[in-house]
């Protein structure tokens, strides 16, 4: 029995040197070095190269190496019986919460604006209990950022694809309540998990449902955003700007519109970054788990996606 | 009985208006204009040239149109017998703790710089948990800043001339716990009023006691900052940089070393601004006070200079 790492995305050597650490015993392979396909039962991924998996004829879970799963759910060569986990962390959570403050906060303030500009003009500036936040999707990272925004004061709406009740913040379900969520939407702010439906989701026809000169930042997955139609709304100022920190090609082409845009603001992809240390004994507990045939944590439902 | 206006930093209409919409009686002055100073019983004021209160034989009340009174304090040619009130106001706490919020977790986040980079080179960043901020000042403004970072999750230590005991805060006191205090601020924040004992007081011994790179950031008045020891505590590297929101002169000469430092980051002046009508009422109150020889709300204590 042996796992697999594969990750072409990241470098493979702090993850096996963690789950080394946690289970000196452990047989490791990382892909592509030669091994015996059919002794892998368990493997740790980040960015496969499509179709692999089918031909591991005994491979019962792939653990994802961060919070998102879209990069093994999107695979449809990944045979139906295979158990896919995701990571959970509150080092994750807190990491996104305080990427997400700087930048509504940056907006709120002009920062960056002021710091750049080299000149003095003061510009007036927003209250932030007057200031209406809404949050797309309310999973573990959506409801940590909610709780920060909350905690400093802001007007928090929240939407998600099912009933959330979270204490203080505005919550919409579904796609009934979508147009009342974005008109309460000054400052919108991305956190869905990547799934058929999501993809594509922030375009011409949303964005023109929020107030007018909102903001948008988009910390969950580039392929979110129809990049033409931000650029569009914010032509026509529907929308007065975005943050990005994720893109449908990363690190973002150099010759892509974005970059050097006066009203879009790029991070490169710095949201929160799984510590392979913190989260390699979740995946130790799953792999023990497999082994004594025992119900996982941290499963996905591969029907929703997430 | 008459009030006289008196503010060349500032626009005096908005003041007048607001004045005369509380007490639509009352008659007022808006200095330079004719008036007869024997009337004059109670003054409003931001950056009054020097010397001219000693002019008013029957002047009984300084009422500063902001939080701070150094303004006013650094006159000597007010006579001792005049009250000095200052403008007590939730919403100058409120900005004045969003947009140091702002400036911290720029810093913690990089925002700015990569917004400014148009690179994709991601950067390590730290937790907000285990990060020490060290407030100096702890009145109303320092306390509110005090309270929305602790809110956030960081370490808060906060510094002030007396005893002071703010829950979840580790608070020092006077010079005996200055040096412990310093050692505790990883990012350091000046919110201390403007007196003769805090000029000056943001200078290279005091720098030498932070921790190995820490970031200073000034929002209270420019003389509390020795310029020429912040630009060599960062050159030496002890201090990793600034955020200076506030100048000894204003706006910052176009020939100044500050702007476009790379590791000073530079704001004009605009942490809080007073909002007339939200203050005008206290003035107004303290008027009638005043009239009817009752205590004043929001007075300074002269000696203290706060």
């Amino acid at each position: 029995m042996s796992v697999l790492v594969v990750s072409p995305g990241r470098d493979p050597e702090a993850w096996v040197e963690a789950l080394k650490n946690e289970h000196p015993g452990m047989n490791i392979y990382v892909y592509p070095e030669d091994h015996d396909k059919e002794e892998v039962e368990y493997a740790i991924t980040w960015k496969h190269p499509r179709g692999i998996f089918k031909n591991y004829p005994n491979l019962k879970v792939i653990a994802s190496m961060g919070a998102g799963v879209d990069h093994i759910t999107s695979d449809p060569d990944i045979p139906e019986n295979i158990k896919i986990t995701r990571v959970v962390d509150e080092q994750l959570t807190e990491d996104m919460s305080a990427f997400v403050l700087a930048l509504v906060m940056d907006k709120m303030r002009n920062i960056s604006h002021h710091y750049n500009q080299k000149s003095w003009e003061p510009q007036n500036y927003r209250s932030i209990d007057s200031t209406k936040i809404g949050i797309m999707g309310l999973g573990v990272l959506g409801n940590g950022v909610a709780d920060t925004l909350k905690k400093v004061g802001f007007d928090v709406h929240g939407w998600s694809k099912s009933v959330k009740n979270l204490e203080g913040i505005n919550t919409y379900c579904g796609d009934d309540e979508l147009s009342e969520f974005l008109c309460n939407s000054e400052i919108l702010i991305c956190l869905l998990p990547l799934t058929p439906e999501t993809e594509n989701i922030l375009n011409k026809e949303l964005f023109e449902k929020l107030p007018k000169g909102a903001y948008v930042i988009n910390v969950a997955r580039g392929e979110h955003l129809v990049e033409q139609d931000l650029l569009e709304m914010i032509d026509c100022e529907q929308l007065s700007g975005a943050s990005l920190d994720v893109f449908r090609k990363e690190p973002l082409p150099q010759e892509h519109p974005f970059w050097g845009h006066s009203k879009i603001n790029i991070t490169p992809h710095i949201a929160s970054v799984t510590n392979p240390k913190k989260v390699v004994p979740q995946m130790a507990e799953n792999y023990e788990r497999m082994t004594e045939e025992e119900e996982l944590i941290n499963v996905v439902e591969r029907d929703k996606g997430y």
